[in-house]
C-alpha cells in the first residue's frame, strides 16, 4: 500500500486542464471516457514537462485505442496534420519528440510497478471483466498513481519517421479512375485488392 | 463557368457549424486550415445528410491526410475510440456507415466534376507548387463548389471492418518486458523489428 499512498504527491494537473476539466474536454471528443484515457493523459503530461525547451515537437502512439485521443487532445499533434504518426506496436506508450533531432520522450506503461494498484493491474492486464471492474476504484487509482506507473526514457525517433516527404505527383487509377499519389503502379492501393467495400 | 455559377446554392452549412465557424473550430484543432480540410467538411456533410436514419454510425477515411481531422471533429468517430478506420488507399474519400449493418455513403472527389474549378483542379492534381497556389481563390473555389465536386455512392463496408473484435490476452514481451496483445509471437511486434528508435 505505500506506493498507493504516494497519493500525497497526486496529480492535479494533466498539461493545461485540470484533471476533472481534462475530464470533462476529452469525454466530448471521445464520446465518453475511460481508464486509458487518464492514464493518457498523465503520460502526456509526463512526457511535455521533459520537452519544454523544443518549439516543435512530433507525437508517436504506439496503441490505436485511447491514447491517440489523448494526444491529440493534449497537444497540437493529430492525426489529420500528420504530427503523430500511430505505430500500433500494441504497447501502451507514445513519444513525444523534436521534429528536427528525433531527440525524445517515450512514456510507457511499467508493469513492474503495478504491485500497489491492483485494480490497475487488474484492468490493464485484462485479468478481470469489464462487467467484474469496479471503475471508480479503477479511476480513483489511476488518480493517485499518476506518473508513478510509467517508464520514462530519453530516445531518439529513427530517421525512417522523421522529415517531410516531397508529396509524389497525383495519377488517375485505371481502374476506379479516382485520384491517388503514383506509387509505381497504374491501380490505386485499393483496387489492388484492399477488402474494404462489399 | 456554368458549374462555377452553382454557387446560386452556395452551402452555408457544415453539419453543426456555419462554414465560418467550422474554419475557426478546425483551426484550433488541426493548428492551421486548408483546402482539404474544407473539402473535408462538405464531405462529411454530405455523407451525413444521407445517413440520418441510423443511429449508431462509424467512419472510414481513405486519406491519411486532413480529411480525418474533418471527421473527428464533426462527427463522434475518432482515431482512440476506434469509430474511425483510417484505411489509406490514397483516395480522397470518406464512407459514413452504419455500424451493425455496413450500409453507408461513401463520398470521394470527381475528378470529372473539376473543369469549372481550375484552382481546385490545380491543386488536388498538384499541378501548381504550394507557392504559385493562390490560396485565398482556391478556398473562395471550394466555398463555391460546395458538393457538386463529389461524387457519392452507397456503399457496404466488408464484413472484415465491421464488428468488435474479442481483445487478445495480454503478454509480458520475452524481449522489451512490455505488456502487449498475445499474437502468437513471444515478443512484441516492435521487438519483431519495427524501425521506430535508433
Amino acid at each position: 500500500m505505500n506506493t498507493a499512498r504516494q497519493g500525497a504527491t497526486q496529480m492535479t494537473k494533466i498539461c493545461r486542464f485540470t484533471v476533472d476539466e481534462y475530464i470533462d474536454a476529452l469525454t466530448e471528443f471521445h464520446g465518453n471516457f475511460g481508464p486509458g484515457l487518464l492514464i493518457g493523459g498523465f503520460m502526456v503530461d509526463a512526457a511535455a514537462r521533459r520537452m519544454t525547451e523544443y518549439e516543435y515537437l512530433d507525437a508517436i502512439c504506439e496503441s490505436t485505442s485511447c491514447l491517440p485521443d489523448a494526444i491529440q487532445l493534449l497537444t497540437p499533434c493529430t492525426v489529420g496534420n500528420g504530427w503523430l504518426k500511430i505505430v500500433d506496436t500494441g504497447r501502451f506508450a507514445l513519444t513525444l519528440y523534436d521534429k528536427k533531432s528525433g531527440n525524445g520522450i517515450r512514456v510507457s506503461m511499467d508493469v513492474s510497478k503495478l504491485d500497489g494498484y491492483p485494480e490497475i493491474r487488474n484492468w490493464f492486464m485484462r485479468l478481470v471483466s469489464k462487467h467484474e471492474q469496479d471503475n471508480d476504484a479503477l479511476l480513483e487509482e489511476i488518480r493517485r498513481a499518476g506518473r508513478e506507473i510509467f517508464a520514462i526514457q530519453t530516445v531518439t525517433v529513427s530517421p525512417a519517421l522523421l522529415g517531410k516527404h516531397t508529396p509524389p505527383p497525383i495519377a488517375l487509377c485505371a481502374s476506379c479512375g479516382e485520384a491517388y499519389p503514383q506509387n509505381g503502379s497504374t491501380v490505386c492501393p485499393a483496387c489492388q485488392g484492399m477488402d474494404i467495400y462489399v
